[in-house]
């Protein structure tokens, strides 16, 4: 998951994207990045490192001009890579600089066009490889004069080539802001409004809505399934589906987990959809586990809270925020001589024993990815004093990667693959494990918005709704996980500090 | 109100008083230190920033030793110049080492004293003052074979100089951990052991038993007031009252708002404490406000979360958290030339509209101080649609400033000085108002430990336990925080970047 | 002044293209890069500031591969900003890297051309425009199996488009090393070899021959005027003239003062050279000058102490350095409220009094550009209490600007400017002044290598070899670089730091 | 050796300060610090690094006020760890500040007397065990009226307990400068004054005169030994020779190596003295070794060169400067699985070829220790192609270890350490050698003030003046520079760059 803004504004734009990439942070701390254009020049800043620490006075200075992107990473496979901060930049033609929400499923054979077109990518990240895409069908308009539709049809060459989920925004030089998202409306993207200067429009796209409302910005709607938004220098914006079929099947996973509460996508309000979620488990809890005698609900902090609230509410027993969450956290120092401390997830959730004691407690989580976390929760209830512990997860069992955008490892360290919940259940050292069924997750979000038919639910159920995932590639993705491991590895034991390697 | 800790240990201390200091971490995020004692020498590292900025591997490296102390600073009055990060030190008698949690108010008259003899104090801050007080007396005694009981003699002494509040932890070099608590009991201090290696016990004192729990110490106890531990660099602890009157009036804030929910303080768990915090004010709002037809319960996050819902249970309406905290905190860059946004709470605070539409809402927090916060929630509130804003405050009205560590404005910046609840309502724009009252929420406190009979509770009665705080003093007082605040813009307008300059 | 090294070899570079740029370091202290070839990428650092401060273990570790080239940066028209260090980088096509020593004087009409081509040239920097006119042409060629010849058919397109002074290193990514030398032969530019593991033929360019001394290789010979060098990434070497006209006009500044007195440029001693211009002023000193009655000869260290020994030589009187050169600048803080200090040539130079006290002094500099510190160092001598103090200059008069590479003023802030050597020396309050003349100046270098028969020399008398130079392209160049320097002091008011900013 | 100044003026002396330690720099670049008094407190920056470096605006700032005192380290036995930058600090009595340049032969003794009077010295340095002494001594005067008698009779007793070589520049907070310099007169300090604003005098002491010069103050004397100098806040001076028996002693090394030849050092001007050293070894090689056909004398740069130009006029022929020194020095990384290439002299100096090939080359440096470097230069010289290369060395035979204050190896290191001459010429491959005698050496220096009956010669004759010094004494010193050695050895595996670990 990454977070991606782009402005066209009337007055300059540095801090609009500062601060809107300070409320999309959620979406990703590893790095951050900042292009404008000024003056028939781009300004960049971007580096690892959250938004607060990336960009200082020195660098706000530097970043002039009214109209501008920025990116927050999210390491995804292929791109976890600490040296490749976003945006990336090429300067043929024009001058185009690129930031990417996503993931591409068919990343090596589009590397291997760019070697075949000799533009060259110097990194291991597929937004490298899909800006060099992407400027290849720019070069090939007719750039002397360029208009929106020679744009958008090289925005829909794009769309025929790659494959994958992805929200783009993009700058080019002396044109303007380009912006698009996948033809299947997996990754989202909204559109904002507000008035500048002189009463005139100003536009901003973002990866979620909250990024508009710090803004000012009105949300306008969501940018539709392959549809590109093109935005000039001028301020002029134009639009048109770029792809020949499209379809909403927003991510699930943003509603249980990635998405801030107070965002709206695809027309649903996260919040609500959370509240729902709680709904349903409630309702499966009292239907189907009615003989576990809950004394407390109890969220596993945050974002289950709100879910928790609901389960309460429905189950008819108190809601208590029984585990408190360090907002802080340190590192363990490697000390020459000295014994290396277990890390235990003590450090990050410590737990009130009055509300365990002697009680049957139901933790709420949104999911179980390994379980291993899980697990540790369920034995720090026990040790609490809690009579029964039972748990309860937001989401269905998790049994398969996913290949659009979102960092989840493969199946065989997932603790839900291959098995039953009963089995999970026992590897938790769970009392009672209650799993959302994907119906239910679907029925709650889709209350929000009737019209929503389809989900991207592959981690639940293993269908891609892009049709090109196999063993190959999965395997491959694995792969470059594991190699990116390592690789970050190597480097912790030789360097403190990498810096990005892209510049030119 | 700042952080400390002190451990004596078999093993190196470094990594657990950094654990500690993380833990410790909301207590203050302005400054960081440690120092430890290796090889008849004193290890030290302190600046300013968060732990996991102050500290790095080489710095870390350089903090050997079993015994060592820590501190999290939050600037109090005179002491938040930028460049006074603790522990301090002076090099005679043996070197000492000395960090403190709290505020002395009679720091003029101790100043003087010092320069008496001819001790110079470098810095504003009113510990290192303190510091110097306690090596003057240490220095009376016979230093070429003190003992524990010459040493409880000095904190005696100094008890009777210094008025105030305080935590104190410090290390004389060759000799041991001190740590010693006011006669009045005011500020917090907790005493923990665990079995090091070879079974030998190790102890630690800490502002919070969490700090405790972290490093798998078992809470002992509270520090009595007045009373002084000491633990020799061999690990064996001695304990002494060391003032003529000592009395129990812990700071009711601790509970309110400044410890962590999971701390136990005078016997007392923060987090059940907050919980009938809630039932009283429910009961007071069922009793006295039964006609405001309540929808929903909202908490302003996050400290008074725990409150609210137990609120929302007492009145039996639904508890949502409408309201969505940013997690990340950005800046407002000043750039040439370009106009200035003005900060509003939304940078802080986002609502989720559809919990306020067409509702009553009843807006939860721990306390109103300034009430300038509190009036823009309201006004987001009605913005969001509500149809009736009450507003319930944890705390009573404050009134009156705080004179012993915790960093409050003067009285004419509190909204409740001078002015009924029924004013204040107005003030901040809401439809109604309900504070707790004084006695509610001292009785809520000692609910957990009925042997609490008093509280420092200056803030909201005026009425300061030491008996010395008079109109000059309080003058002085805001004199002191005026000229921080000029000289704070001072530094800013001409360096980016203070250090420490205490060194040496 | 730049100072450029590539180099070819079969095992890493990263540690040898250090220690070349370590040694070109006196050609330019602004700023410092490498790009190295590893692995089908590109590995860079470049920052401003010293070799030293510029590259950390962690960049070195970063620069992997056995092929590679760097830069050290000075200031020079267009390209002073504090934001540009080399190389530069395009990725299409292949990716090339480059960087360049010298100056282009149709530099406008370039970037024209790149827009035409919808190449974006994000700096000011010429170096920049001139690797995307090479990355065009290169374009141009079969690049899915490029050759030899067809690179450099490239580069001689190039060497048609391009006017002005340059010395080029470039890599191909998987293709090789590039380097080129302008048809007139104006930059220098060498060539060296040594046998690497397994008795293969390594090759290194760089500006300079002591580049190659102290990485073991051995000089060759000079690269021609007009002459590209290719260096396949398996070390196997091409070259070829790319030029239809090209003759050898070496600037003959390099002589006096640039280059290190350990390289041979040319064929030409640069220290031998300076021992001839010492004899040949000596000899003129003698000849028209006899009734000077000198004592002593003093040169202003350090390029003209060589100098200056050959004129006590000739003269028969003692060379003292009388003058010591402080090694360590420190700078001049502007503190609010204190009055600024002026800054004198004492803060570089102290004289030796006895040395000067009742003699009659001959002080010997390469040359006199401004005049302003000509005229201080003669004051400081008065000062010292000489009795008569004569001055000496290497160089003839300075007159003109300087349009291929060398960062001399504009012509009316050269004190010669359109005086006579007696205005001059009344300008600078000597009591005598010898300037060498322009002849002698170029007999000195000639009687090195007698195949030497032009240089450039139009700082002396302003005829500029390219036959370019009209005053438009002079008023541009003056504009320039006042539009540097107004930025650079906008940039220091609001900044204290720059980073690079084409990144990306 | 290091650097020290101290100035008591009528304006703000920060920037002074640091023009001062810029010219002192050669004294020591391993660390640099100042201490001001401003407003009743100390204000201070220091830390390892080049002044350049280790001052920034935000630095100079905070060091406000018009009295103050700074240094520049070079490592001397006890006190090369990284970590110990001066001036050091003690907050009892007064607040003290001292920086020191020398070394304490007895150190361990006072050491002791530190600990039995309870005054910690945290670290490894003489000068932080100087200041406790002093300290401590002071604390006996009557404190709440000190007066300018007492102060000497403090320093007195300090005289009467220290043991070595010494020159402190020391700030009492609240009185003023008090600078000292030892009985036997072996370190320098010299006294200047001006004229500030307003007509009043103001002072300045430091450890050569050129610091005086660059300032614009006067040098008025020497500070003659066993000397203080007091000047109060005010700018009231008073002296006093402060021990019962005084001698001038001077460090001859200073002359031939370390002090800057524009310094003037108890009436010898350093650059006179080593007009001399060039006259009298010429004498000498035109005396005893007239068969070895000298053609050329080369010096070692730079501190030989005014020796060599005396010594080939003397020998009537030419000078040359066939050596260029490398004025930016690199450093050498160690990559994982990359062969570690041999460091030579070569990255240090490159020879001139043409000025050795077929000739009889006199090479001349100021000395000869290890006799590493020397070997390797003779090689250099052979291999440029030089027939004979003969070797003169301005000082003696060094043969023993020195301990007032200049980091030379031990006896066993030294290479001329029980060996003849001509065993040592032969050790460095040299065809001859030629030693300056240690009685011409210290004619060359008395010649310029005939009053200078004794120098502190021990390094070539192992006479120590202070008749403390025996096997232990040595033994002790060998460990303390092998145990920092080892101790730096550590730091550099295990940390990036130290911090100073004195604070507070």
């Amino acid at each position: 998951m990454c977070g991606i803004v782009g402005i066209v504004a009337t007055t300059p734009v540095n801090q609009a994207l500062y601060d809107a990439l300070t409320v999309l942070q959620h979406r990703g701390q590893d790095a951050a990045g900042i292009v404008t254009s000024y003056d028939g020049n781009f300004k960049q800043r971007k580096a690892n490192g959250l938004v607060r620490d990336v960009f200082e006075t020195k660098h706000m200075y530097r970043l002039k001009g009214n109209i501008g992107i920025g990116h927050v990473r999210y390491p995804t496979a292929g791109s976890s890579s600490a040296a490749e901060a976003q945006p990336f930049y090429v300067n043929s033609p024009f001058g185009i600089a690129l930031a990417h929400n996503g993931n591409l499923t068919n990343v090596q054979e589009l590397r291997e066009k760019c070697n075949k077109f000799h533009r060259h990518v110097n990194t291991t990240s597929d937004s490298e490889v899909l800006l060099n895409v992407f400027a290849h069908e720019i070069d090939k308009c007719n750039c002397d004069d360029i208009t929106a539709d020679e744009i958008f049809d090289a925005v829909h060459r794009v769309n025929d080539q790659i494959r994958g989920a992805y929200g783009v925004v993009s700058l080019i030089l002396g044109v303007g802001l380009v912006a698009f998202r996948d033809p299947n409306g997996i990754r989202p993207l909204v559109l904002g409004q507000r008035e500048g200067e002189n009463g005139k429009t100003e536009y901003a796209v973002a990866s979620e809505s909250v990024a508009l409302d710090i803004l000012g910005f009105r949300l306008v709607r969501d940018v539709a399934p392959g549809e590109a938004i093109f935005v000039t220098e001028d301020g002029k914006l134009y639009n048109r589906i770029c792809a020949s079929e499209t379809k909403l099947n927003p991510c699930i996973f943003e509603y249980v987990y990635f998405a801030r509460p107070d965002s709206i996508m695809n027309g649903v309000s996260v919040y609500a959809a959370r509240v729902h979620m709680g709904t349903m488990l409630g309702e499966k809890i009292k239907r189907d586990f009615a003989d576990l005698d809950i004394d407390v609900v109890i969220p596993i902090p945050e974002t289950s809270c709100d879910i928790a609230v609901e389960i309460a509410k429905c189950l008819g027993v108190p809601y208590r925020q029984g585990f408190v969450k360090n907002r802080y956290i340190g590192r363990t120092f490697i000390m020459p001589g000295q014994k290396q401390r277990k890390k235990s997830v003590r450090n990050k959730l410590n737990p009130i024993p009055a509300e365990f004691k002697g009680k049957n407690v139901l933790l709420v989580d949104d999911s179980i990815v390994r379980g291993t976390t899980s697990g540790q929760i369920v034995d720090m209830a026990h040790e609490a004093g809690a009579k029964k512990v039972y748990f309860a997860s937001a989401a269905p069992e998790i049994r398969y990667p996913n290949v659009y955008g979102i960092d989840m490892p493969s199946s065989r360290e997932l603790i839900a693959y291959g098995k039953t919940a009963e089995e999970v259940c026992r590897l938790i050292r769970a009392d009672a494990l209650i799993y959302q069924s994907l119906e239910d997750l679907e029925k709650a979000v889709r209350m929000e918005n009737p019209e929503l038919e389809n989900f991207e639910t592959s981690v639940f159920n293993g269908q891609y709704i892009t049709n090109d995932i196999d063993e190959n590639y999965l395997n491959f993705l694995d792969q470059v996980r594991n190699d990116d491991a390592k690789a970050d590895k190597a480097w912790n034991d030789s360097t403190e500090n990498l810096e990005i390697y892209n510049e030119a």
